[in-house]
């Protein structure tokens, strides 16, 4: 049975549709497969419904949405929990503060070519954007700040959800956060 | 080497100057010493500052201040982790509506008879609200409903902390959240 030796906070950052939710979901599956007991998942539906339904999407409303995300993950992992954040999470600023506050702060960056994004679009939300029909979208008229050094980046254009998932476990075990 | 056995939340409602904070450090410290590797005590403090910053002292401000640290309060206890809320929260409903959202939720009354308290009063704060120089003050100018059916009441004018610490311990264990 694996262990967590100490709790971590996985930050998945990235454009809408690049593939954030769907990679800390396999996660979360791997993790709890191993027979870790408790892994807690975070991402935008639940947040802001539950605790900061009061914001919108300025640059000011995003960072104070990322901000309590941040204190909440932060709580978690210091109490041993595996905690995966999904979120767009745009500005660099205040992913730094972030990782500054946490002690095992891994920032994946989930990296996907807008082109690609733009082709795939299973929601519609690129083309509404492209239209003019939503306002301030990242990556078309608002803007995504990438990370400069984060932990681990992955190309989900090009690299299988499987490796992926092994990038990010050997990574974590690497680190001595997770013990097989 | 005591366990927890399934997460928590032992909710500290009461006046200010009731013994919330002293209690919750007591039960805190007592976990710890029985071998609970992890506990999280969550106040005003440190929640207003990281969580709710935002927010005021009126009725709604006080209740989405409760509900936001309800929402975090159900995700540290869901991963098993004894979480110790000590929040005046003089509002019956939305205590209710966390009691609700959280599996195992043990409301506890910190009561202490207002006269005690303003006597007591280390920190002058309820000369100040007889005064008038504070506005809004719980249980001066400002309701505090009493929790109707709290699963431990504690009057901290007539009980040693010692007492209400085993009393709290006691119920605990007895609800199978704890094994000794």
């Amino acid at each position: 049975m694996a262990q967590v030796k100490s709790g971590f906070v996985l930050w998945f950052t990235g454009l809408s549709g690049s593939g954030k939710t769907t990679l800390s979901l396999e996660i979360e599956k791997r993790l709890k497969n191993i027979g870790i007991p408790y892994v807690q998942r975070l991402d935008g539906d639940v947040v802001r419904k539950e605790l900061t339904r009061d914001l919108g999407f300025s640059k000011a409303d995003r960072d104070e949405n990322i901000r309590r995300v941040g204190f909440v993950a932060k709580l978690l992992s210091d109490n041993g929990i595996p905690t995966l954040c999904a979120f767009i999470s745009p500005y660099k600023d205040v992913r730094n503060e972030i990782r500054q506050k946490c002690s095992n702060f891994i920032e994946i960056f989930v990296y996907c070519p807008l082109k690609t994004l733009i082709e795939r679009d299973p929601k519609g939300l690129y083309k509404k954007a492209l239209d003019g029909e939503i306002k301030g979208f990242t990556g078309i008229d608002d803007p995504y700040e990438p990370p400069e050094n984060p932990e681990i980046t992955i190309d989900t254009s090009v690299e299988s959800v499987d490796d992926e998932v092994e990038k990010i476990i050997s990574y974590i075990t690497k680190k001595d956060l997770l013990e097989m």
